[in-house]
């Protein structure tokens, strides 16, 4: 099977897909976007991908979910958590005195920020467009007065070290990613749905009336998050993540009710709950 | 008055504060990050500061949103509409052929990404922490090869030229600022509240009772989104924000009754609303 992920090689994209699929068995193609994994499956060039949705600080990742919502016809198959650790990574016995610049994705480094002023009373940041970007270039640099902020399976992969472990202010750090494809996942009985309401008009009122349909059926809601419309400042549509299955009775009529009051329920898949 | 800004120089907070500040009358201090404006307000370094909460197209600031919730006293005092214009910027006489290099935030890169692939076969994209960095690191560098993504105040402060305007692909991008102090704004019968909910325990339920004591009093919603707690992974809290003011009678007992179901129930500003 042919799987896309975020890359460059030693995201931690790449460390929650290895999780769920040998690297032996499968083809890991890399693609430079959260876009550009998603497109490659609509087309069919892959036949999995896996995309990080979610963050425990950061939140939602919000080009997952415009991208989901306005763009592409996939479906969620899985979702896969992690935990993320960011260590400081640079060349091997490098020690922090000798480090004067920090390459790092701005939200890790936003993460990490505490942590590493109390180690460096002055140091230069330098932004990358990801964390395996940063540690590639610190590799390909190849010079002790720079480090980056990234994990351990890409210091692995650039042959670089760890010199400072776990530097993130939050020790509670985990991304939730999702296998996207074009099959609903099986019942299994401990499942969760995620569906995107189009509210339609300027009600914000109606939120209340979506509620209703999921409280009257004792439906348990683990997610609601707002997107703007990208078309009206100030019209939104909602994500919303809920306890049960497309096949179990509840949720197959709240989503027929939902889809009588308002103009578009999008359906984004039915799969097994990671906990 | 000192009113602190997120810089540096040019960037598009800097654009909105002109819009209602004067800075002959006033003066204006420029900080790196939405944190630092944030703290200096509350450290009475200034009086007031100025910075972005959401955008049309990128959704919530979370940044803004999070200081607000977790590290700060400060209250929304008014907020500034500005419709956002990205624009290419270089060296004055620079034609598009001769550009290799475009250095971007990330964020305005992604808005301009289709209209800039018409233009560009192929360009290599660099990242900067602000538009503002972006077009301040063009004129240093002075070189043709490089363009920057930025507003037209940018280019007129580094000496720069719009070389192609309004590179955006969504044509209605707007950002919402909200100016930061201590005092609750007046009552003017046409006005906004803002708050956040701190849900407490694991039910996500609880919502629909907040949004209830809000349709029981006819109170319009403008926006509802959550964001992570960021203690525990799947706990969030909301930031709701209304039509009205904290001295309406049906806001003031919204906000009791809400106080006495929740564990946290966080004021965040009334002020006039900005259409």
């Amino acid at each position: 099977m042919k799987i896309g992920f975020l890359g460059p090689q030693g995201t931690y994209t790449e460390e929650a897909l290895a999780k769920v699929f040998s690297p032996d068995e499968h083809e890991f193609i890399s693609y430079p976007t959260v876009s550009d994994v998603i497109e490659a499956v609509d087309a069919g060039e892959v036949d999995k991908g896996i995309v990080p949705i979610e963050n425990s600080i950061e939140g939602s990742v919000s080009e997952t979910l415009d991208h989901l919502a306005f763009d592409s016809e996939v479906l969620i198959e899985r979702e896969v958590l992690l935990t993320i650790h960011h260590h400081l990574i640079g060349i091997k016995g490098t020690t922090a005195s000798e480090i004067k610049t920090i390459i790092s994705h701005p939200q890790a480094y936003a993460q990490c920020r505490k942590t590493l002023k109390k180690v460096f009373k002055e140091v230069k940041v330098e932004p990358a467009f990801s964390t395996a970007e940063a540690v590639k270039s610190v590799s390909e640099k190849g010079d002790c007065k720079v480090a980056a902020i990234g994990n351990a399976f890409a210091a692995e992969i650039y042959g670089l070290e760890v010199l400072i472990r776990d530097i993130s202010d939050y020790p509670d750090n985990t991304t939730r990613f999702v296998i996207i494809g074009k099959e609903l996942g099986p019942r299994t009985g401990y499942d969760k749905t995620s569906i995107i309401c189009f509210i339609g008009d300027d009600r914000p009122g109606k939120l209340l009336e979506i509620l209703q349909e999921f409280s009257y059926r004792y439906i348990n809601l683990t997610k609601i998050t707002s997107r703007p419309t990208k078309k009206k400042f100030g019209e939104y549509l909602f994500f919303i993540d809920m306890e049960g299955h497309l096949e179990d009775d509840h949720i197959k009529s709240a989503l027929a009710c939902l889809r009588c009051k308002l103009p578009l329920v999008k359906f984004l898949g039915s799969y097994r709950r990671s906990s």
